[in-house]
C-alpha cells in the first residue's frame, strides 16, 4: 500500500534502521549457546524420530489465545443455521456473513473491536479461527474491525471515538475503507478523490474527478456500510492564488447510507462489484462521490487538521511524512493477513497429509497397496510444505507478539521492525500459502477436485491475500528498501572493503567468503547444525544485498533512481525472500532451542533441519555460483532433503496432529481421523454399509 | 491410467521402442542446416524486432480447423441464450451445458462424434473452442464423444456400432465412461467391479462388491446419461474349480437410466457427486450396482469374447496385452486435454498481457505513471510464460497431427510415439498451465480477482486436467519408463562405457562430456545458437537417464523393483520432464525454420531463445554442478534470458494478437481491445462518462 520505495526515499526517512534492528535479531547472542546445544541432538539416521508426547507436543505449539479460538468453534458448532454451505448464492452468501458476524458479537460474546485495542493477539486469533469457519466471515471481521474501525480509531481523535465506537463495536455501523480506487491501488498517493474546504459553509466537498477515481473493491461498500473512511487529496482554498492548495491524502468518515432507511445517501453512487474469485460472503462495491458536503468534524485528524478559517496544522512537518504516520498505523492489516495464511496453509496441509496416509494406490507385486504418503514424489510435495507450516507459525507468532508489543510500548524501534517484518511475513507467507493449496488440490487427485474436500474454497478465498493490504511484489519492494536504506546509511562513500567490513560488523561473525574447505564438508551433523544453515542463508542474503547496491549504484548513472530500480527489480525480490527466509529460520532456531519437552524438540529440530535444507537446495544454483558450496556437498545437500522428507513421513501423522484441528473444524470428508471414505458416501448419499468390508 | 510403471514391466513389450523413436525426432537430420540458417538472424541487440506483417504471422499460427472453431466461436455469439452466466447455480449449468451441446451438435450443425473418426484433428479444435465458451461445454462433450463414444466404438464391435453411433451422434444418448472407482483411479488394474458371465441366461452380471467399488466422478452419470461403460473384472465360471476365472479388466456396456421414462433401471443405485472446484457443468455422479444383468452383446468383444458357452477368445495372447490394447484405445482423451490446455494458457496469458499493458501504476518521479509489463518484475511472470504458449502450441499441434496420422494409419511405431507424446505433452502443459493461471491472477492484482476477468473459473476448470485421464505424475512416471526401456534395450549387459556409447549412438553426435572451453562461452550468437539450446536439453536428458539406470540397478538390488523405483521417484520425475522439454524445443525450432515469413521468423526465434534459456536457467544448479556450464555462463545465461524478457515485452502486443482471439472469446473486461476500463465500469452499472478524460 505505501508509495513506490524508488521515487519516494525521502519520504521514509523514519523507517532508515528498520531492518538493521531486524538483522539484529538475526544475530541474537542468545542464539549461540543454544546451538551448541542443537549439536548434540541425535542426527535422523542414528535415532528413529517419534513424538514421545503428544499432548505436550500440541501445547507447546498452541498460542496463547487458543482458548478463544477453540469458543468461536465451539460456537459456530453449535449454530448449524450459521454454516456456510458447500453451494450458495453470492447474495445469501452475504447475508449469512453479516449473520455469522452478527451473532458471534451479539450473541457469542465475542468483541472484537475491543480487542484490537486492548490486546491485538487476541483479535488476530479470533479474526483466524471465523477465517477457518468461514474465509469471508474473517475478512468481513477485519474490514469492520480492523480497517473501518481501525480507521477511525488510529487516524481520528477523542471525538471520533466518541461517536463511532460504540456503533463500530456491536455492528450497528457497518463501515467500509474507501481506499483503493479503480486506477490506483498500489500507488496510494496516486489517488484522485478530492475533499475540497468550503469555508463558508464550514465543510469538505467529496469528489470523484473521473472514472478512474471510482473508490473500487470497497468491502461492505456493496450492501451493508453506512460509513466510508475515504481516502482523498485534501485541497485548501489559497489566499494566495485564489486556487486550491493540495495538502495529500487524508481520510474523511463519509456518510453513504441513511442511518434508518438504508437508503444510498444523495452525491453517492453505489455499484456492487459483482461476483469474486473468492470470498463471495463480502459485499464489494465502487463508489462515486459528486460533491458530497461532510462537516469538516468529519476529517479523521489525527496527524493534520484543518481550523475553522480553513488553516492546516500538523504536529508532522511534511506531506510526505504524514502520509507515512497514516499508512502505519494501518499495518495491522497485514499482521493479520499474514498470520491467517498460516492457518489456511495448516488446514490445507492437515486435509492433504491425513488423505496421503488413507489413500492406498499401487504396491509391490502381489502385495498390499501403499499409501500415497510413501511415494517419494507425494513427500516431496507434501513435506517440505509441512516444514514450512511449521516454520511460519513460529515467525507468524513473534510477529503478533511484536505488534502487540507495538501498541502497548509506541516503542519506534518496534514500531519499525514490525513495519518490515510485516510486510515480509505477509507476503512471503501468502506467496508460498497460494501456491500450496494447488499443490495439495493435485496431490489430492480426484477426491481433492470435490468441494467439500475445501481446496477449491481455501484456495478462491484465500487467492487474493496476495494482493489486499500490500501487494506483495510492491511489499518486497518495501523489504528490499529498507536493507539497501540501512546498507547504505552504513558505508556512505565508503568503499568496496569498507562494505564488505560493514556486513562483518553489522550481521556478527557469520559472514565469510566462501571457505574451500568448508565448502566441501558434507557429513550430516554439519548439515544439520543451525551455525551452518544460518551462515548459508545469510551469505546468501548478505551477498545480494551487496551486488543489489552496487548494481544500483551503477544503473543510477544512466537511467536515474527509478530506471535502475526497476533494472534490478528481481534481484532485489530475491533479495528480500532471501532476507525473509533468514528471519523466519532464526525464529525456527529459536522455537526448537525453547522447547522444554525432548522428544517434542527432537521432533521439531527435524522439521526445522527440512526447512533449511529445503531452502538452500532451491536456491543451490547461487551456491554452487560462487562456490559457497563444492558439487559434493550440494549432492548432500539434495540427498540429506530427501531423506528427512522421508523421515517426516514417519512422524507426519503426530506433525498434524500438533495442530489441533479438529474434524468439526477441518470438516473435508477425505480427512476425518476416522472412517474418512464411509463418511464420503455417506455425504453424497450412500447408507452406510452393513459391514465395514473396506474400511 | 496405465499400471505402475515398476511393478508391471513385462505387460509393455509392446511399447518399447516407443522413446526411441522419438528421441529420432530429436535429431532430425533436416535440423542441422537449418540451424544455420537460424545462426544469421540478428542477434536481438543488433537489431529490433518488431511485427512488419501482423497477417502472416497469424496465419501461420492458426491451426489447419481454425475454421471449423470460429463456427463454433460465432454460433455463441449469436445465441446469448446459452451464454453461461458469471453466476449460475449447479442445477442449471448442468442443464445449460445439456443444451449449449444440443444447440451446437442440432443447429449448429457441429458434429464432433464424426470427427471423432474421421478427423480427429477437426474432433480436438471443436473441443478446444467449446472450452474456451465455456470449459464445461468441453468437457461434457469429451465424456459423451471421446470418453463414451470413443469406449463403444474403439473398445467395441461393428454391432455396438450399429446400435449406439446415431443415438451418441445425436444425444439421444447420453452416456457415461465408468472406470474410476471410490478406491481406485491410477491403478486401473485394481477396479472391483465384476462381471460374471451367467451361462444359464447368456448374461453378465454387473455388480458392486463393496463401497470402496462404487464407480466414482462417473461424468453424465448424476443426471443424463442412459448408459454407462462399464469397467469391470470379468468372472467367468471355471469348469475345473467350479468357481470363477478372473480374466482381468472388461469393458460393458450397462444401461442405467430408463430410455423413454429416465427412471434410474432396478439395481442401479445413483448418486451426485456433487459441488466440485470447477467444471460443474458437467454432472458427474457415483454408480452402485447390485447384481445388474446385462445380455451378452453388451461386453465390448474388441479384444476378447465370450462366446454363448463361456468360452473365452481373443487375438491377444495374455491379461496384461489386452489391458494394455484397451487403455491404449483411449489415448485420445489425453490429447485432447494437452490440447485445449494451450488454448486455455493462451486466454489466460492474452488477458494478463493485454491488462498490463492498460495498468499503469507508478512511475519516475514527475513523470507519467508506466505500465505494468514495463516492470521487470511482471515481465518475469508473463514473458517466459508467453514463450511456453508458443512451445506448446507447436508442439500439441505436433501432437495432434501425429495422433490423426495413427487413426488413419494405425502404423504401430506412430502408435507407440503417440503414446509417449500424449502422456508427456499433457502432464507438462496442464500442469504449467495450472501454475500459469496463478501467476495470472496475481499479476493482474485486485481486478484479476474480479469473477467477470475470468481467472478464477479457468483456474478452478481447468485444475482437474492434472489428475483426470492419467494423474500426471503417473503418466510422467511412464515416460520415464519408455526412456529406462529403450535404454535397457541397447545396452543389456554393456558396462558404462557402452552406456556411454549408446547415448552417443542413439541421441546422435550431440552429447559431449562438458568441454571446460565451451562451458565458458558466453557469447549472445553462442546462446542463441539453436545447437547450444539443444545440446544443453540433452546432456541434461541424457545425465538424468544414465543415473536414474544405475541407481535403479543399484537399489533393486536392495528394495525390489518397486522400492528401487520409488527410491528413484524425484529423479525419474526430473528426467521425464527433462525429456518433454527437449522435445517441446525441437518442435519450437522446427516452427521457427519452417516459417516462411522473414520477419515472423525473427520475432519466433526470440520467443523461442527466451524458452530454451528459461527452461536452462531454471535448473543451472544441475548444470553447473556438473560443470556443463561455468559461473560466467551461468550468469550470461541469467542475464541474456532477462534481456530476453524485456525484448519480447517490445513485441508482446503482437505476439498476444496473433493468437487471433477476439474479445467475444477472451471476454475479460480488463482485456478489451479498446475502451477496457469503460467496459469494465460500465460492467458493474456505471454510465459512460459524458466525456473519456481518462482513456
Amino acid at each position: 500500500m505505501e508509495n513506490n520505495p524508488v521515487a519516494a526515499e525521502d519520504d521514509r526517512a523514519r523507517s532508515l534502521r528498520r531492518m538493521r534492528r531486524l538483522s539484529l535479531h538475526l544475530a541474537e547472542p542468545s542464539l549461540l549457546p543454544a546451538e551448541r546445544q542443537l549439536a548434540t541432538v541425535p542426527c535422523a539416521r542414528a535415532k528413529r524420530v517419534s513424538v514421545a508426547n503428544p499432548a505436550a507436543f500440541a501445547a507447546y505449539m498452541r498460542g496463547k489465545h487458543w482458548d478463544v479460538q477453540v469458543r468461536v468453534f465451539e460456537f459456530f458448532r453449535s449454530r448449524p443455521d450459521l454454516q456456510t454451505p458447500i453451494e450458495i448464492p453470492m447474495a445469501d452468501h452475504r447475508e449469512l456473513c453479516l449473520r455469522q458476524l452478527r451473532a458471534l458479537v451479539r450473541e457469542g460474546g465475542v468483541r472484537p473491536f475491543r480487542y484490537v485495542f486492548e490486546d491485538p493477539g487476541v483479535y488476530f486469533a479470533v479474526a483466524q479461527a471465523a477465517g477457518s469457519v468461514d474465509m469471508s466471515l474473517g475478512i468481513k471481521m477485519g474490514v469492520q474491525y480492523s480497517l473501518w474501525g481501525g480507521s477511525v480509531i488510529n487516524l481520528g481523535t477523542q471525538k471520533h471515538k466518541e461517536m463511532f465506537f460504540d456503533g463500530i463495536d456491536n455492528l450497528d455501523y457497518p463501515g467500509c475503507f474507501a481506499m483503493t480506487e479503480l486506477h490506483h491501488g498500489s500507488n496510494v498517493q496516486g489517488l484522485q478523490t478530492t475533499a475540497t474546504f468550503d469555508i463558508a459553509t464550514d465543510e469538505f466537498i467529496i469528489n470523484t474527478p473521473n472514472d478512474g477515481a471510482i473508490k473500487w473493491w470497497i468491502g461492505n461498500a456493496a450492501l451493508h456500510g453506512k460509513f466510508a473512511t475515504v481516502f482523498a487529496k485534501l485541497l485548501l482554498p489559497s489566499q494566495e492564488t485564489g486556487g486550491v492548495t493540495d495538502m495529500g491524502i487524508h481520510a474523511f468518515i463519509v456518510p453513504i447510507r441513511d442511518l434508518k432507511t438504508h437508503q444510498t445517501l444523495p452525491g453517492v453512487e453505489i455499484r456492487d462489484c459483482g461476483h469474486k474469485v473468492g470470498l463471495n460472503g463480502v459485499d464489494n462495491g465502487a463508489l462515486k462521490f459528486s460533491f458530497v458536503r461532510i462537516p469538516r468534524d468529519n476529517l479523521l485528524n489525527r496527524f493534520g487538521d484543518v481550523s475553522r478559517d480553513g488553516k492546516y496544522t500538523s504536529s508532522l512537518p511534511s506531506v510526505s511524512k504524514r502520509f507515512a504516520a497514516m499508512l502505519g498505523e494501518l499495518v495491522g492489516g497485514r499482521v493479520g493477513l499474514g498470520y491467517s495464511s498460516v492457518n489456511v496453509l495448516q488446514l490445507a496441509v492437515t486435509i492433504a497429509v491425513r488423505y496421503s496416509l488413507l489413500r492406498q494406490q499401487f504396491g509391490p507385486p502381489k502385495q498390499p497397496e501403499v499409501c500415497i504418503l510413501d511415494y517419494q514424489s507425494q513427500q516431496q510435495k507434501l513435506m517440505p510444505m509441512l516444514a514450512s507450516t511449521y516454520a511460519f507459525h513460529f515467525a507468524s507468532r513473534y510477529m503478533v507478539e511484536n505488534y502487540t508489543e507495538m501498541k502497548k510500548t509506541h516503542d519506534e524501534q518496534i514500531v519499525s521492525d514490525v513495519h518490515a517484518l510485516s510486510a515480509g511475513l505477509k507476503s512471503y507467507i501468502t506467496s508460498y500459502t497460494a501456491k500450496s493449496l494447488s499443490i495439495c488440490r493435485e496431490a489430492c487427485g480426484g477426491h481433492g477436485y470435490a468441494a467439500v474436500n475445501r481446496f477449491g474454497s481455501l484456495r478462491n478465498d484465500h487467492d487474493i491475500f496476495q494482493t489486499f493490504e500490500g501487494d506483495n511484489t510492491v511489499l518486497l519492494q518495501q523489504v528490499a528498501g529498507d536493507l539497501l536504506k540501512q546498507y547504505k546509511e552504513k558505508f556512505q562513500g565508503g568503499t568496496l572493503s569498507v562494505t564488505w567490513n560493514y556486513l562483518r560488523d553489522s550481521m556478527g561473525t557469520y559472514l565469510s567468503q566462501p571457505n574451500p574447505v568448508t565448502a566441501r564438508w558434507e557429513g550430516e551433523d554439519h548439515l544439520r547444525d543451525p551455525k551452518f544453515q544460518l551462515d548459508a542463508f545469510r551469505y546468501r542474503t548478505s551477498r545480494l544485498l551487496q551486488t543489489a547496491a552496487m548494481r544500483l549504484r551503477k544503473h543510477t548513472k544512466t537511467l536515474g533512481s527509478f530506471g535502475a530500480w526497476n533494472r534490478c527489480l528481481n534481484h532485489l525480490l530475491t533479495l528480500a525472500e532471501s532476507h525473509i527466509e533468514s528471519v523466519i529460520l532464526v525464529k525456527f532456531i529459536e522455537a526448537v532451542n525453547n522447547c522444554p519437552d525432548n522428544s517434542t524438540r527432537t521432533v521439531l529440530k527435524l522439521v526445522c533441519d527440512l526447512y533449511a535444507l529445503d531452502r538452500i537446495w532451491n536456491d543451490i544454483g547461487t551456491y554452487r555460483n560462487v562456490d559457497y558450496v563444492a558439487p559434493n556437498k550440494a549432492k548432500a545437500i539434495q540427498k540429506l532433503r530427501d531423506y528427512l522428507c522421508f523421515q517426516l513421513r514417519t512422524v507426519a501423522k503426530e506433525l498434524i496432529d500438533a495442530f489441533d484441528l479438529p474434524d468439526h473444524v477441518t470438516r473435508a470428508p477425505i480427512a476425518m481421523q476416522s472412517q474418512a471414505y464411509t463418511n464420503y458416501t455417506q455425504q453424497v448419499g450412500f447408507q452406510p454399509e452393513p459391514a465395514p468390508v473396506v474400511l
